[in-house]
């Protein structure tokens, strides 16, 4: 049932075809980012090769069509070192992951990577470790004079800002280290905020409430300058179970040049998903950047925003240019659940992949 | 952009070939069940057509090979003239819906329908609303002398039961009229039970709280006997936001004679989904009965129970008998999310189709 086999002794034989390595990205823990998946196979073509991993045998995307390994799961001790085992093993020149948990270890790893002449489609260590507290990206943002939405980690700071008329409720109280819509308090009193606050089992954060619209936008800085490449805004119509369901591009000068200040100060590099928001008051802010792919990143693809098309051109070596944007407003996304069946049989060869991987 | 006008003026012209009317099947409420109608159009080939229809214009099903219409909300007091009118202008031969609130709607119009020559794939009137109050569908499931959870209605019964040793915590409290994961409560005393029980807002729900496996069951009944044709078993293997994101078939005998007992006492008629336990102690339960497609339906079609075929037959007036099952356990379905895209242009065009509706 595996039909990639043949692919990959094709791939085996061509791999210094002309001298050169051919293109290989290891795209680490893809879960059931299946769409993702085929975005790369597609733009790749037959130019190189994905490798796809997961620490699950049951993650869907490892049924792609293409080769896939089972890796463990990042809190293993050894899980750094099995990384960069399958990497030499199986020749990568490139890497990038699409867990957060991830995220963090790529960016440590980064010129180790690079000595082995891998390039890791990862943020630097300092932004990719910020963005992942809100505080430390609030004081990021504010550092950068990035608008962003007002919070405070201070009880008795927000406290205080609240009687000199400097803010107000309702507010939005969430853990500092959250994600999805985990924790979240829509808290519209003192006494609520309080009682919230001293019950919290971690460390949390108070946002001021935004009224307004939702934006997502999917970004692609180059990988040697730290260049902003090529972006797409969408507006988010629906959301479900905290994921976008449905959205709609949007043309938006002023989102475009806020877009376009996450310069090189901020040291992005590669795909990156950013939230937004217009507030009521017509005032643009950002909110929220995750140094990855996000989960819409296909809408991007399907209005032409070819970012494996970017991944593949950097591998080989190209630094990049700004890209002459393609897409308008108007091209609509929505999700629905598609399958991926296969038998014992198969599931167990997945399983028999880390086998052969330990023991080799 | 819409592709499947060609096929319109196509099917129009066979309507009557060979002097019959070709099989047209219109699914209400198809919302993102687009993996469901592509299992319709690949089982149906040519041999019939098959109408999609939503309220929303962004409903991704919409924009499946097929053509579509835009109804109105299930709530609009015109829905049900809308759908016979639809029907009517659509030669359409038969009828069948995905979400719950159409069903007593479709169930109450059965004999409607039937005078109109087109079939209902729907249940009898009493048992599809018998199943959207878990206190009613107890009250049947005890009658029938099938096995389910232990359920109270009233609190002072059940009260009355711990005293007596005849049931004990802890326990799910749930809304009679609840689906999905909405409202549940799990308790383990009587002091929590009894502020639940008073501060609840709407009917509530005591059932025992089970320990063990969870089952899904997608069977079939012939439209015109009855009789039960035939069924796949998958357990769950891993939920997400109230969803089976993972399953595997199961070929069980226990669990199968379980199903068998699903007879003509219960009047189901067409596609139905069941959930079932294995408690800790191998007793096998039947938990709950929708009476139509269930999400994971897919599971089934990809293992060869092909119930839109069987639709297809007693569309053609052909009564069936009970299949052999082909199916066998350890197959696996793992969902991810695939999107539709759309430009602008082809979204209002789904628009006008109903204009065009209301204005013929």
């Amino acid at each position: 049932m595996h039909k990639t086999l043949w692919r990959e002794i094709k791939k085996e034989k061509n791999y210094l075809l002309a001298g050169k390595p051919v293109p290989r990205l290891l795209i680490l823990n893809a879960g059931s980012r299946n769409h993702l998946i085929r975005c790369f196979l597609k733009s790749w073509a037959e130019q190189g090769e994905i490798i796809v991993s997961d620490s699950y045998p049951l993650a869907p995307s490892l049924y792609e069509d293409c080769r896939s390994f089972i890796i463990p799961f990042y809190k293993h001790k050894n899980y750094t070192e099995a990384i960069l085992d399958l990497c030499e093993k199986q020749k990568v020149t490139g890497v990038l992951s699409l867990i957060d948990p991830d995220l963090s270890i790529l960016s440590e790893l980064k010129t180790e990577f690079a000595s082995a002449g891998i390039l890791a489609f990862i943020s630097e260590e300092w932004i990719v470790k910020a963005t992942f507290d809100k505080w430390e990206m609030f004081k990021v943002f504010e550092a950068n004079h990035i608008p962003t939405v007002k919070s405070w980690a201070d009880l008795s700071e927000f406290l205080n800002d609240v009687k000199n008329g400097k803010a107000g409720y309702p507010i939005m109280v969430k853990p500092r280290e959250g994600s999805g819509s985990r924790g979240l308090h829509y808290i519209e009193s003192e006494e609520t905020l309080i009682s919230v606050w001293n019950n919290a089992i971690e460390p949390m954060l108070i946002q001021r409430w935004i009224e307004g619209r939702e934006l997502g936008a999917d970004l692609y800085f180059d990988i040697y300058s730290g260049e902003l490449i090529e972006f797409f805004i969408k507006e988010k119509l629906k959301m479900r179970a905290g994921e976008t369901d449905k959205s709609v591009s949007l043309r938006d000068e002023k989102a475009e040049n806020l877009l376009k200040r996450l310069s090189r100060n901020l040291a992005l590099y590669g795909p990156i998903d950013v939230d937004l928001f217009i507030t009521a008051h017509d005032d643009y802010l950002i909110s929220e950047i995750n140094p990855r792919f996000g989960g819409g990143y296909p809408h991007a693809y399907a209005c032409e925003a070819d970012y494996p098309g970017l991944i593949l051109q950097n591998m080989q070596g190209k630094h990049l240019t700004e890209q002459k944007i393609k897409w308008q407003s108007g091209h609509y996304m929505m999700k629905f659940f598609d399958m991926v069946f296969i038998d014992d049989k198969t599931r167990r060869n997945a399983g028999e992949e880390i086998k052969q991987q330990e023991e080799n």
